[in-house]
């Protein structure tokens, strides 16, 4: 397989962008070509510090980065030799089976969407992220790609997000909730009430509307809501978290009956630790666009980009495409012909 | 002052409110009355197994709850000597500064707003939760009253939760983020861009947007989003929490040495836990209406109603209704002869 990496975009630029390309092509030799793409110069400097000279890789030169201050939609029309738009290019002219950016979210959304189209009836993508909870994994849907989202968008994002929770995490049945901020159907916005009908009358394994409290105290294997909502949940959920273990540091410091508690206790925080960490997690799929596209994080580290690659691998892998494909085109056969939702 | 307690709404009744109300009596002589609204023979009850004969308490029999799937606003038309609304009739009437429910949030905000109305330039109440950082106390607001908000109603949300740090919490000069899904001004949604544009045009300390990431690392003082997003982020914080500590309590016991680590260090969970213990916050302020409501935590324990039925007293102490209304005013003399926002 051959995966496409925007090697200049997120926060730390190209040093963690190839530090994480080249552990991916050390741990997974299902990677038959690498395109890293951006500028050329600085991408061989990264890989002249690894001593790499992996005859997978090959360097894609482009000009341009998208900045986090561009927009979305213009970054595609006004910045043609972006890292990004290049990455997508090598993708749309079948070089590449994947993309994976840990840039401009937005930018990348816009790329794929644009260049690549969606899939037979999907509307808009979403970005399906992963979060653990104490007894499952689940998928947010949409984490962040479109924020002003219509009812069938979210009915789709159900369906994908429930093909991805079968498909790549090996749920049988994946369960579907809502995100709504009341478990009654009478609770909610004119969105959710919307959507909840939608949901009810599928054949998905809908359980009803979800709150905050039940994300991790009664998970659902598929939670769907828009962009912007999925967005806020995602970012609050590692805000929290990073809080709660610095606060902790804070306290067990402050004696040395303390420390030695810590001390003896250390593996416990660090299997906790190691549950929470995105970085094991990669990156999240866009799903709906007519190719595999990962997001990995602004802040990615090597380890966080190299496990975006693995999940970008695991996508070409089980061929989700196909099955959404499959599952929304049998939507249509059963509910949509007693209510056309999909249009 | 007078308070008037809605003593049947929330998960667990009159045994929970009714303990929450003889704690409160105990610890704040500023309470010259209590009303306690419902069901007169259970209200007896729980007062006897307290033996609490304290003459500060009034017992205002209502023969109706409002139940979780009842509908906000026919709970109010249809249940008209409902505990809530007989409560918020105490206010309307005089008889009482401030009511406290812990029962249906909806129908709290629809019996207030309708019975009560709302302060001159307020068009929509919104409920001010607080959260703690490491370095603040912050205002989430709304919080849940109002899921299909206006730009002008998050303005006004803005001039209220800086209200309300200022008076009540002692905030100087509190900073004020929008909550959104990316820092710049290009990102959000429609909404927030339009909200961004009237908070920068204002004389408000306006930070920007905040992301779900700057909730704990870069707080500011005001957090302002619509009612579905505010519910959706207090719910999810919550929700963090417990499952962090629920993770960790399992890895802790599953070795002698671990546990004989928790035991030295658990001044350090016990700091950790307690700060973010929502029965130590209470209630929430629903911000907005002409007169003091507080709306408690469904599952209020007696602490968090102790709790709840101080925030009403401090709230009725700092007199925060005629500052928001000056504010309010000031609001109008500066930026809005510039550019009309509210109206």
């Amino acid at each position: 397989m051959k995966i496409a990496l925007d090697a200049m975009g997120g926060d730390f630029g190209p040093p963690n962008l190839v530090a994480g390309a080249v552990m991916a092509l050390r741990d997974y030799p299902q990677i038959d070509k690498l395109y890293l793409v951006g500028d050329t110069g600085k991408i061989e400097a990264e890989l002249k510090t690894k001593a790499c000279s992996d005859p997978r890789i090959e360097i894609v030169h482009s000009t341009q980065v998208v900045e986090m201050s561009d927009g979305a939609v213009e970054s595609v029309r006004r910045k043609k030799d972006s890292s990004v738009s290049r990455a997508v290019d090598l993708v749309k002219r079948g070089a590449a089976d994947a993309i994976v950016s840990a840039g401009h979210t937005g930018a990348a959304v816009a790329a794929t969407t644009i260049k690549l189209r969606t899939l037979p009836g999907i509307d808009r993508p979403g970005i399906a992220a992963l979060i653990p909870s104490e007894t499952n994994v689940f998928v947010l849907i949409d984490a962040g790609a479109n924020s002003d989202a219509r009812a069938d968008h979210l009915l789709q994002y159900a369906i994908m997000g429930s093909v991805y929770s079968r498909h790549v995490l090996g749920y049988e049945n994946p369960e579907i909730g809502l995100m709504s901020i009341g478990g009654e159907d009478v609770k909610g916005t004119d969105l959710t009430k919307e959507v909840f009908k939608m949901l009810r009358d599928s054949s998905l394994n809908f359980r009803g509307n979800v709150e905050g409290h039940d994300l991790f105290a009664h998970p659902v294997e598929v939670v769907v809501c828009d962009g912007f909502v999925g967005n806020v949940i995602l970012k609050t959920c590692e805000s929290v978290g990073d809080a709660i273990f610095k606060w902790l540091k804070h306290e067990l410091v402050k004696s040395k009956v303390r420390m030695a508690g810590a001390y003896l206790a250390q593996g416990a925080f660090r299997a906790i630790k190691k549950r929470v960490n995105y970085e094991e997690y990669g990156g999240s799929v866009l799903l709906g666009v007519n190719g595999i596209c990962i997001i990995a994080h602004g802040a990615s580290t090597p380890l966080a980009i190299k496990n975006a690659l693995r999940v970008a691998a695991e996508s070409i892998e089980h061929e989700v495409n196909p099955h959404i494909i499959e599952e929304v085109r049998r939507y249509h056969e059963t509910t949509a012909q007693l209510e056309p939702a999909i249009r």
